[in-house]
C-alpha cells in the first residue's frame, strides 16, 4: 500500500445559496481544489452526498458532476452513509490511491438542502434514521439527540449549561472562519433563551440546514513532495457501523461506531488521543460533540461536558476541537461535512488557518458521523 | 494486486414482494450468498442501491443492513450510480480485496420499488435523468429510450420487429429461470400489440418495476481454491461516465460510457469480444440491448437489430446475450440488477444454470448501465 497525501482543497462560503444549483456549487468547489493542487485532470472521483434524490430530485450525480467538471469519461462514484458520506468518499479515494489503482483522485461532498421543491429538509434528514422503528413514530433527529442528551445528563450529571458551552465555543471559532454560514459569537444565555426544539435541545444546540460543497485532491506522497504545499499525509482511516436505531443499543450515550472507527484509525497511524494536536468532529447537536469526545478517548466516559466547561477543547485549550467552527457555526450540508473537515485540517496543518490558526499543529483527526451514530468514518492526518 | 474470485451467490425470486420490506429481502439474499460461500462473517460490505430515499424513505441503508445481517460494526458502504449501482458495488469490493485491505467482502444490491408510499416509481427512476435539462420538461425514461430507438431506426434501418425480437429472446431465456419475475415466453406479435408507452416503445419493450436483491461473496483466489465450488475469477473491470442528458451527446445511438468501460475490462482481462462465451447486459429497454451490443463490439455499429434477428445472441446462438432472461423477463430492481448479472454468470460458469445452461461456458462479461448511459460498469469473469 502506498502512502497518500492531500494536495489540494476547495471550499466556498456556505449558506442558503438560492442562486446556485447543486451542480454549480459542486463544480466551483471542485475546480478550487484542482487549482490548489495544480492539476487540470483527475484519474477518478468520489462524491459523498446523503440524499440528492430526496432534497432536489436528482440521483446519478457522480456522472452528472464528472461531466460538468469536464472529466467524463473517468470513473466517478457516489457514496452514501447519511451525514458521514463525505468522510466515506475520502476513505474510498484513499483506498484507490493507496492500492496503486489510480494516482490523482478527487474526493468531495455536496448537499443542496435549502431550496427543495419536494419534502422539507427535516423529512429528508429523517431518512437517515430507522424508518420502521423511529421515523414511523414521528421522531426526527433533534428528538433522537434530545433522548441522548437527557440520558447523558441523568447518567453523568452533564448540565444544560455545558451543552450550551459546546455551541458557544464552536461559534467563537466559526467567527474567525470567513467561510462559515453563521460566523458570529453567541453567549450561553443566548443558547438557553433560544427557541426549544426538542427538550433539552434548543435551536442554538442544533447545526443548521445548509447548501454547500467541499473537495480535496489526493495522490501518492511521492508525487505530493514535488509540489509547492507542505505535505499533509493521511496516516489513518477507520469506518464502522452500528444499529441506526437508538432502541437497538445497550447505552444510547455511547457511540460504538465512533469508538470502533477511532480505534482503527489510531491503530493504523500508531497514535493515541494524547498524540493528536486537534480534532474536527461531528457536532450536529451539542450533545453529539460531548459523546464523540468520550468515544474517541479525548476524555473519559461521562466527562465530556465538564471538559468543555474547563476549556480543554477551546481554540487555546490543550486539545482544540472544531477550530473551523464545527457543524454548528460553519454549517452542515450533510454530504459535504466530512470533506469540509479535511479542508480545515489541511489549512491548519499548512499553517494557513488565519485568525484561528493552532500554533505548531502537526497531527489532526477527523470524525464524521451518520445519523445518530449508525456510521462513523475517521481519519488521521500528519504534516511531514 | 491480488486475483479475486466469487465464492458465493444469493438471489431469491423477484417480483412484487409486498409482504417483505427492503431489509427482509436484503438479509434473506445476503445470507444465501454467505451460506453458498460457507462463511459466517465478512470483513466488509458494499450495497448498491439507486434510491431507497425516494422509493421507501430510507437512506443510511449500508449501516442498517450490516446491523440486520448481524455484521456491525464492520465497514459497510452504499454506492450509487443509478441503475449501475450493483455493478459499482462489485467494483469497489473487488478493489478492496485486490488491494489486500480485506479478504472476505460481501457485494450486493437491493431495491424495493413496488410499495412506495411516496412518489411513484416513474418519478423515482426519473431522478437518474438530468432534472434540469430532461426531467423539467416532463420526459421520463421510456421517452428517453424512445428517442434513442427512433434515431437508431432512422440511422441504421433497425426495424420495429427487431426491437421486439430482443424482448422475445429474453423472455424465452427467462422462461427457463425460476427466479424471474415474468418467467414466460412472448411472441413478436404480442410485443407489437402491447400498449404503447413512448412511440416506438411498447410495454413489452420495457423492463418491469421489481422488488429484489442479489448478493455475492468475493475473496482472494488463493482462498477460493480451498472451497468446494469451481473457481470463478474476476479478471477485468471497467467503469466510465458520460453526460447523463441525451442532449449533450454527439450521437444518441452510441453509448460512449459502455464503450469506454468495455474497453477497460477487455484490456485488463486481455480479452476481445470474440473471446467472450456469453454476456449479461443491461436491457432496460429493447433498444438498449441493441446499442450495448454495438458499444461492446459484439457487432458493428448499426448491426445490432439484424444480429438479434439472425439469432446471434439467442441461447443457442454464437454469442448468447442475457441467458438469465435479462432485465426484461427477470425483472429490474434497479440497484440489484448489476449483482444479479454476477449471480447468472457464476451459475453458468459453475455449470449450475439448469435448462438454460450454455455448454462449456468459461468466459463471461457483464455490462450494467445507469440512466440512459450516463454511467456503465463492466466485469469479465473466467472459470479456472
Amino acid at each position: 500500500m502506498r502512502d497518500v497525501a492531500v494536495i489540494g482543497i476547495g471550499m466556498t462560503k456556505w449558506g442558503e445559496l438560492w442562486n446556485k444549483s447543486l451542480r454549480d456549487i459542486y463544480v466551483e468547489t471542485a475546480l478550487m481544489a484542482m487549482d490548489d493542487a495544480g492539476v487540470d485532470r483527475i484519474d477518478s472521483m468520489y462524491v459523498g452526498s446523503m440524499s440528492p434524490g430526496v432534497f432536489v430530485g436528482q440521483e446519478h450525480i457522480a456522472s452528472l458532476l464528472a461531466d460538468y467538471l469536464g472529466q467524463a469519461p473517468i470513473p466517478s462514484t457516489r457514496v452514501e452513509t447519511a451525514c458521514a458520506s463525505g468522510g466515506l468518499a475520502l476513505r474510498l479515494g484513499l483506498m484507490e490511491v493507496a492500492s496503486g489503482m489510480r494516482d490523482v483522485v478527487l474526493v468531495s461532498g455536496v448537499e443542496k438542502m435549502t431550496d427543495s421543491t419536494g419534502p422539507e429538509a427535516t423529512f429528508a434528514l429523517g431518512t437517515a434514521a430507522d424508518q420502521e422503528y423511529e421515523g414511523y413514530h414521528g421522531i426526527t433527529f433533534p428528538g433522537l439527540y434530545a433522548l441522548i442528551a437527557r440520558a447523558h445528563m441523568e447518567a453523568y450529571g452533564t448540565t444544560r449549561e455545558q451543552l450550551a458551552m459546546v455551541s458557544v465555543k464552536n461559534h467563537r471559532n466559526g467567527a474567525k472562519n470567513p467561510l462559515a454560514q453563521y460566523p458570529f459569537e453567541i453567549s450561553v444565555a443566548a443558547v438557553l433563551q433560544s427557541v426549544m426544539i426538542a427538550d433539552p435541545l434548543r435551536i442554538l444546540d442544533c447545526s443548521p440546514i445548509t447548501d454547500g460543497a467541499a473537495a480535496a485532491v489526493i495522490c501518492p506522497v511521492e508525487q505530493a513532495r514535488k509540489l509547492n504545499h507542505p505535505v499533509v499525509r493521511i496516516t489513518g482511516t477507520g469506518h464502522a457501523t452500528d444499529s441506526i436505531s437508538l432502541c437497538d443499543r445497550k447505552d444510547i450515550t455511547w457511540l460504538e461506531s465512533t469508538y470502533q472507527a477511532g480505534r482503527q484509525a489510531y491503530a493504523m497511524a500508531d497514535k493515541k488521543p494524547g498524540d493528536i494536536d486537534f480534532y474536527e468532529v461531528h457536532d450536529c447537536f451539542t450533545i453529539a460533540e460531548i459523546c464523540v469526545m468520550e468515544a474517541l478517548g479525548i476524555v473519559e466516559k461521562g466527562r465530556g461536558g465538564e471538559a468543555v466547561e474547563h476549556g480543554l477543547t477551546a481554540l487555546e485549550g490543550k486539545i482544540p476541537v472544531n477550530p473551523s467552527g464545527g457543524l454548528k457555526s460553519k454549517g452542515h450540508p450533510v454530504g459535504a461535512t466530512g470533506i469540509a473537515q479535511v479542508v480545515e485540517v489541511v489549512k491548519q496543518l499548512r499553517g494557513e488557518a488565519g485568525d484561528r490558526q493552532i500554533p505548531n499543529a502537526r497531527v489532526a483527526m477527523t470524525q464524521n458521523m451518520g445519523g445518530s451514530g449508525g456510521s462513523t468514518v475517521t481519519h488521521i492526518f500528519e504534516r511531514d
